[in-house]
């Protein structure tokens, strides 16, 4: 198993892409990494890690690389041999099995939609993360891949979600939920009206819609929506997370019996800080590429970093586009995965 | 000031409407109601709060009234004299200043839609609420009362938020912001990417775009989003907001000591509370009608109810559809206020 990790993608690259690499090494005795990144950054790193001759690694050079507020689009075109497009372009000429990448997520979709091309039948990728619920986790896609999205694109990626549950969940027939402003059939937007009926023709266990506030219950396995409001959603939750802990501190700190009391709460803290840390799920996965790849949190620690590449692991052994690729085609006409792919593809 | 209340609206009417009156009869001298609803059945509640010989209170018999789980088109075509539609035309005639409901929604807006009808040049209404930041609550809307939105709506709920934020924080000049995927000006989906051209023409403090996870973070006074985006993260914000409260009570009670902390701390959770309590802000505004109309919470309390009563006689006090209408008439072609109103007016 060969995992070709950006060494430049993350805030805090490549220091804390090299020591995740170092701990995924340690920890998965199969595992081989190619760090695609320039040699010369990684070179402290990849000595205080010892990992200057390990067997199981390969540096790839890369002279250039993409920065995190550079925009997508013209750094993949000004940039062409980037440690991101090498890294697809690994993975689509079967040199890796899987792509990990912290870095810019606009860059890493563009690259692999490019390098490694869309799976047959699919139309557009859909980023695809898991979020805590007090029942136990569910995925959310799209959160950000495609913003722009057409009822076809919303069925499609219910398939795609439902392969991931699958494999994350090991969940035998996934409950499918479409986002929505309403419980009923008929409520949403034209969008999600649409998209609907598609779904409810499909051989899934749909749901129907679900509201917004029944998300974070797990009202479903998977919960399918357009790339935009999913991403409004993700940060959004990410920024509502910080507003709480913010308060919590700004409450506690008022008088010091409550000071005392948060000193015996610490741990209860420290364990509820944890329940919404995506670190532990490895990062968001991009389904409908040809070829895994899973992206990291911009701000991934070296931990986060080691997770990304065990789920990249497992989403190749689980054989997840193997599924994708199957349940498209037998949806056949209904998604639209008959017709030749859209020009942009 | 006189105020329609709607007797029958909400998830404990009528027992919690007729106790939020009567606390908002006793707080506001000037204040006058008229409550529309079942006479029998709100009887033994006026009754309760010795409201039934009240010098500012008369109550407006309506045999018919939506119940919260009826579909808000239906209801109104099928119960054209319901206690809503009667507290809504009771403005339209100018029989009240301002209608309060904390009844169902759709079938709110839909009858202030077609009873009062839309102020002058404004294409559709906006359901405006406040939500709670760290740096100070920021309104956000639509939050639902137009699922599918053009650019023009957008920027007219632009203007029409910028008067509410006038009269809600007392602002000269509020930040304006466009909910959005990325900060700079070309990120988004077709629809705000057009907005947002819209929106920096008009003479408007914008800020341009917010991203999900600097909201809470009061990034602006106002943000603007469609109808089923707001819905979404309103409700999902409720329901995260929720599921934290879940997840604090579970760490706290798992061993002696840290409900012992807990214990210590019990004031300090209240308060966490309150913060995001809507009940505060009196329930969400519904802009760009003919008439005022303040629309509470399902689960409203005897408080909030006193709450929207409260905010609504302010917003007839600030004036605050006079300015909405000249706001909206000075931005002129560019909001689309110069053409004929959609035929679904």
């Amino acid at each position: 198993m060969k995992i070709a990790v950006d060494g430049m993608g993350g805030d805090n690259a490549p220091g804390v892409v090299v020591e995740g690499v170092a701990e995924a090494l340690k920890r998965y005795p199969d595992l081989e990494v190619l760090l695609v990144g320039h040699e010369k950054k990684m070179a402290s790193h990849i000595k205080k890690y010892s990992l200057s001759r390990h067997s199981r690694l390969e540096v790839v050079h890369s002279e250039q690389y993409i920065r995190m507020d550079e925009p997508s689009t013209t750094a993949l075109r000004g940039k062409k041999d980037s440690s991101i497009t090498m890294a697809a372009m690994m993975v689509a000429k079967g040199e890796a099995d899987a792509l990990v990448s912290a870095g810019h997520t606009g860059a890493t979709v563009a690259a692999t939609k490019v390098k490694m091309r869309m799976l047959p039948g699919v139309a557009r990728p859909a980023l695809a993360t898991i979020m805590p619920a007090t029942q136990g986790p569910f995925i959310l896609l799209d959160v950000g891949a495609n913003i722009d999205c057409k009822p076809v694109h919303l069925a499609q990626f219910a398939i795609m979600g439902e392969a991931f549950a699958r494999l994350a969940f090991s969940a035998l027939r996934p409950r499918i939920g479409l986002l929505s402003v309403g419980e009923e059939d008929v409520k949403g937007n034209d969008l999600t009206k649409e998209a609907f009926k598609i779904i409810s023709e499909l051989p899934l266990n749909f749901i129907g819609n679900v509201e917004g506030n029944m998300l974070f219950h797990k009202a479903a396995d998977v919960v399918v929506c357009d790339g935009f409001v999913g991403n409004v959603l993700l940060k959004s939750s990410e920024g509502m997370a910080k507003a709480s802990m913010f308060w919590l501190k700004e409450a506690l700190s008022k008088n010091p019996i409550r000071m005392t009391g948060a000193i015996l709460m610490k741990q209860a803290f420290k364990e509820l800080k944890e329940i919404g840390d995506a670190e532990e799920y490895g990062g968001a996965r991009l389904l409908g590429v040809n070829g895994i790849c899973v992206i990291g949190h911009g701000s991934s620690s070296p931990k986060a970093i080691r997770n990304a590449i065990r789920v990249a692991e497992e989403s190749v052994k689980f054989g997840m586009n193997r599924i994708i690729t199957q349940n498209i085609a037998e949806a056949g006409v209904a998604v639209g995965s008959e017709r030749a792919p859209d020009k942009e593809q």
